[in-house]
C-alpha cells in the first residue's frame, strides 16, 4: 500500500517515473532488501508500484521502512562493497549542520583541528592490549600497493588512540605543554561482519574524536563531563532527540580507559536503545603505555599525563530517522533541515490565464526572498512538468519542516496556507508578519518535536520477572545492578525474547545502556536484578535491547 | 649556524628546551633526515643545538630547510609509515580558511556536498581503462579484516570518478535530473614510491574533489574555468602566491578526461614549477563508460552527459611554505594566518616593580582585545616563564604576520610597536586608530607578499641551444610546441642538469607546466624547440622543472 496522502499524482509520478527507471531499475537494487521493487516491471497493483511514496508502515516493518526512507528520502545511495553507502547531500547537510554547531563549541574550550593519518602500523595499534583486543577483529589491512606486497600490513584506523599519542609523546615535555587538546574530523573503517544498516552499522563512517591531555585529574574529568554536555545539545536543541547521560558498565565501557560516559537515546517503534555519543576519561593508562609524561613541577620524578578521548558520529543522523521518522517518510527537525520551508505556488490549472500564474510564482518568489532574508532557509519550488500534489508527498517524503502554499484564494487575502510536516496540521498566516511568525513556528515546531518522543518509556524494574515481559513490550529498564561483566553477560542471555512476541521487536537479550546520572528517587533494593545473582547491587542500570 | 636574531634569547631557550628534550629526543626524528639533530648530545657548537631557531638557511639547502621549518613551525610532526605525516593545528588552520572560502564560494554556484566511500571494488576502479592506467601502480589495497581474508581486494579511493560515476548513472534518467553538482572534502590515498615529501608528494592527502554532471557540453565547460578562476583566487587572494593559468598537454592531462586546466606556481628557490590544482573537463569518456545518460528531451534517442571533476589538495600548503618562507621560518600570508597578530608586552625584567608589571599586561590585553573586536584574529603571549626575545623568534619561526609590542616607552607614549614579519619593518603606531590601521596592514601585507613573489621567473626560449642553461639558471621557460607526448618525453629526457651547475637546482629534465591561457604577445615560430622535431608547433607551452 502505497501511504500518499496525495494518491491521484503519487499515480502520476509513478508513472513519469517508471517511464525513466524501467531501463535502469533492478541491478541498482540489488544490494539489499526493499518491499516491491521487483513489482516495477508487473504492472498488476498500482499503488505497490509507486516509487515516491514510502510503501510499508513503520509499524508493520521498520526495518524496510527505515531503508524506504533513507533511500527515497534521497538520504543514501547503497554500494557495492557491503555495508558502505554514500551520503547524499540530504543526509550530508545534517552532519554539516551538527559539525558547524559542534566544531564552533569545542574551539571555545580551546580544541583545535588537525588530521592525523588513516594508516597505523601494526606495532602502535597493538601497544595497549586491552584496547586493541576490542578493536582487532573488525581491523582492516592493507597488504599491497599496486602490484608490491607490503613489507609489513598497515592497519586502517578503527579510531586513532594508538595513532595520535605516540605524537603526544614527543610533545609533552613539561608541565607547560598540557593540555592538549586536538580534535579530528575524518573516516575511520570497523569491519563489522554482523548486518550492517545505513548510518547504524556501517563498515567506514564519519565522526569528530577529540584527544585531550591534562596535568591533573580533575581537569580531565571535568572536560568529559563538558563534552558530554554539548553532545546532549547536539540531541536535544539540534536533532529534537532526549538522551539521558550516563556511564557505562565495565562490560560496556571503552576498552582501555577509566570510565565511559554516554548519551543514550530510545527508539519507540522497536524499544532499542541507541547510544548516542560517548565520552571517555582514559586516566593515565594510555599515557603509561605510550609514555606521555613530564617532569613535576615540584620536583617528584615523572608524572603521566590525564587523557579523555570523546566521539560523535555520522550515526547520529540513523538515530534522526528511526526516530522521527513516520509514514509518510523522514521528519527533519528545523535546525538540521537543509530546506526548512519549501514554498510551492498552487492552483494552477490548464485554464490558468498567463497572467495569473506569472503573479503566483511572483508571488512565490517574494515570500521565499522574505523567508530567506530572516535567515530561513526556504527554497521554492516552481517546476512546471510536476504538480503540486507531486510536490507536497516528495517534500513530505524529505522531510521537510513546513510547506508554504500560495494560491489563488491565499493571494486574494494577502495570506499563505503553512502546512506542518510532522503533525500534517495547516495554518493560514497573513503575509504580513510572515518571517516572524514563520521563525516561531520552527522554534515551535522543535520543541513539539523532542515532547513527541519524551513520553516515558522507562520503567523502574525491581523483579526479574518482571523484567523480561516489559522489555517486550518495549521498554527500556531501570533496575539495580551489581555491576559485573559476568552478571551483565548472564542478564543478556536470559533476557533473549520470547518467539511469541511482538515481530518488530528484536530477538536480542538486554544490555546496560549506561548507569544514568540520575538515578531514581526510591532507596536501592538489596538483590540485584538477575535472580541468579547473590551480589549486591551498586546502582540502578537502564538495561535495554540496543542498537 | 643558528638564524637567530634574538641569539641570547636563543641559547636561553636552547638549554631549556635541552633539559625537556634530551630524554625523548633521538628516536623521534628517526624517520626524517633533519640538519644537525645529531649533535643535540655533543655540546661542542652552542649554535648548532638551538632547537627553535632555523639552522639551514633557504639558500643553502632548501630540502633540509624545508623539513626545519615545517616542523619546527609545527605544522608537520613526522609519522612512523613513510609518506603519511601530521597535519598540526599550526597547518591544518590553513586547510581550515582554504575550505571555509572555497567552499561557500562553489555553494553559490548550487554545488552541494556529499560523501562517497573510501573503499573502491576492482571492477568499478577498472572500468575506465586509460583512468586505471595512470592510478593503478599506486592503489593502496584492504585484503584482510581481521583474521579474515576479504574474497576480493578492495582498493581505497585514489580518487573517485570511478567511486561516484555508477551512483550518477542511477539518479540521471531524464535530462531533468541535470546538472548533478556533488563535491566531497575527503583523504585520498595513492601509495607513491618515489621520495615522499610533507605537503608535497604524500601517500595519504586531503582535499576536496568535486564532480558534476551536465546536459550540454558548453554548461560544463563553463564550469570548468569557473572552477578554475576560484583556484585562481584561493592562490592569489588567501595564500597570495601568483599563478599561471593554462591547459595541460596531451601527456600531461587528467588520465581519461577530455582536457585539464591548471593553475601553476613557481618556486623561486630552485626554479620549479608547482601544480596548484586542476579542472578536468572529462567530456563524454566516463558518461560512457559508465552510462550517464538521459533521453533526448528532444526524442533523438539516448545522450550522454557531460562531466568535469576538479580538485585542490593539501598540498596548497606545501606551495605557501616553500613559496613564502624564509631563513626566519615560516612566513603566513595574513588571510590563512591562525593568528594574524601576536601581542607582546615587552620591557619587563627583574626590576620591574609588580604594578608596573601589572599595567603593561593590562595593556596588552585591552590591545589584544580592540584588535579581535575589529576581526583580527590576534593572540596575547603573557607567559613569564620565557623572554620577550624567545618569543620574537618563536612566532617568527611560525610566520605570524605581525607582531605587536607593548613596552614602558609605549605606554608612556599611548602607542605600540608593530613588527612585520615578511619584511622586519618596525612601526610606531598611535593606540588611537589602532585597530583599522592594523586591519590595512594586513592588507599591505598580503599585497606586499604576493608582489615579492610575482617577479619574473619567466623567459621566452625560441631555440633548444637557450633551453637547458636558462633552465638551470631557474626560469620557467615559455618556448613553441608541437604537444606530442613523444616530443615532450623526448625534451624531458634531454634537460637534465649538468652536473657542474647550481646545487639548489634539481637533475630532472622540464616538463611541461601548461599550455597559458594568455600566449606570448609574438608570432609562433615555425620550429618546435626540441631540435629533433620537425613537426609544427602548435602553440608556446610553459617548461619547468616541477613538483
Amino acid at each position: 500500500m502505497a501511504l500518499s496522502k496525495y494518491k491521484d499524482d503519487a499515480l502520476e509520478m509513478e508513472i513519469t517515473l517508471q517511464q525513466n527507471n524501467v531501463q535502469k531499475l533492478g541491478s541498482d537494487l540489488s544490494d539489499f532488501h526493499i518491499g516491491n521493487t521487483s513489482s516495477v516491471k508487473s504492472r498488476g497493483n498500482m499503488r505497490k508500484q509507486t516509487k515516491l511514496g514510502i510503501e510499508v508502515s513503520k509499524d508493520e516493518n521498520y526495518s524496510e521502512w527505515y531503508v524506504e526512507v533513507i533511500t527515497k528520502a534521497e538520504m543514501i545511495e547503497y554500494y557495492d562493497i557491503s555495508g558502505c553507502y554514500i551520503l547524499r547531500p540530504w543526509s550530508y547537510a545534517i552532519w554539516e549542520f551538527i559539525q558547524e554547531w559542534f566544531d564552533e563549541e569545542i574551539k571555545k574550550l580551546g580544541v583545535k583541528n588537525c588530521y592525523f593519518p588513516l594508516f597505523v602500523s601494526q606495532s602502535s595499534l597493538e601497544r595497549e592490549k586491552t584496547h586493541i583486543s576490542d578493536f582487532a577483529p573488525e581491523v582492516a589491512w592493507v597488504t599491497r600497493a599496486g602490484q608490491s606486497d607490503l613489507s609489513e600490513p598497515i592497519a586502517i584506523r578503527p579510531t586513532s588512540e594508538t595513532v595520535i599519542y605516540p605524537s603526544y609523546a614527543k610533545w609533552v615535555q613539561s608541565h607547560r605543554d598540557l593540555p592538549i587538546k586536538l580534535n579530528q574530523w575524518c573516516n575511520v573503517v570497523r569491519w563489522e561482519f554482523k548486518h550492517p544498516t545505513p548510518f547504524l552499522r556501517t563498515r567506514e563512517f564519519l565522526w569528530q574524536e577529540g584527544h585531550t591531555a591534562f596535568q591533573f585529574k580533575a581537569e580531565a574529568e571535568d572536560e568529559v563531563f563538558k563534552i558530554l554536555d554539548l553532545y546532549t545539545q547536539v540531541y536535544t536543541d539540534l536533532l529534537a532527540i532526549p538522551v539521558i547521560k550516563g556511564r557505562k558498565t565495565e562490560k560496556e565501557k571503552f576498552a582501555g580507559g577509566e570510565f565511559t560516559t554516554t548519551v543514550e537515546a530510545y527508539v519507540p517503534i522497536n524499544g532499542r536503545g541507541i547510544q548516542g555519543a560517548t565520552s571517555h576519561h582514559l586516566g593515565q593508562n594510555f599515557s603509561k603505555m605510550f609514555d606521555i609524561s613530564f617532569e613535576d613541577p615540584n620536583g617528584g620524578g615523572r608524572i603521566y599525563a590525564w587523557q579523555n578521548s570523546w566521539g560523535l558520529s555520522t550515526r547520529t543522523i540513523g538515530a534522526l530517522v528511526m526516530i522521527h521518522g513516520d509514514n509518510y517518510g523522514l521528519v527533519l527537525p528545523p535546525k538540521v533541515a537543509a530546506i526548512q520551508m519549501i514554498v510551492v505556488p498552487v492552483g494552477i490549472t490548464a485554464q490558468t490565464k498567463d497572467e495569473q500564474k506569472t503573479v503566483l510564482i511572483e508571488k512565490g518568489k517574494e515570500i521565499n526572498d522574505v523567508l530567506m532574508d530572516a535567515g530561513i532557509r526556504a527554497e521554492l519550488d516552481i517546476r512546471d512538468h510536476i504538480s503540486p500534489g507531486w510536490k507536497f508527498n516528495h517534500w513530505e517524503l524529505k522531510g521537510v519542516p513546513v510547506r508554504i502554499e500560495i494560491g489563488p484564494r491565499d493571494l486574494a487575502n494577502s495570506q499563505v496556507t503553512c502546512v506542518i510536516r510532522y503533525s500534517g496540521e495547516k495554518r493560514i498566516i497573513p503575509i504580513d508578519g510572515l518571517a516572524t511568525q514563520c521563525r516561531d513556528m520552527l522554534e515551535e515546531i522543535h520543541c513539539a518535536i523532542i515532547l513527541e518522543v519524551r513520553e516515558s518509556h522507562t520503567k523502574i524494574v525491581l523483579e526479574w520477572d518482571d523484567f523480561r515481559g516489559l522489555l517486550d513490550q518495549k521498554f527500556i529498564l531501570l533496575s539495580p545492578f551489581c555491576g559485573r561483566i559476568e552478571c551483565e553477560d548472564e542478564i543478556k542471555k536470559e533476557s533473549m525474547k520470547e518467539e511469541e512476541n511482538d515481530p518488530r521487536v528484536p530477538a536480542m537479550g538486554a544490555k546496560t545502556l549506561c548507569i544514568p546520572f540520575e538515578q531514581p528517587d526510591i532507596s536501592l533494593p538489596t538483590n540485584c536484578i538477575n535472580k541468579n545473582c547473590s551480589e549486591k547491587p551498586q546502582f540502578f542500570a537502564l538495561f535495554g535491547r540496543s542498537y
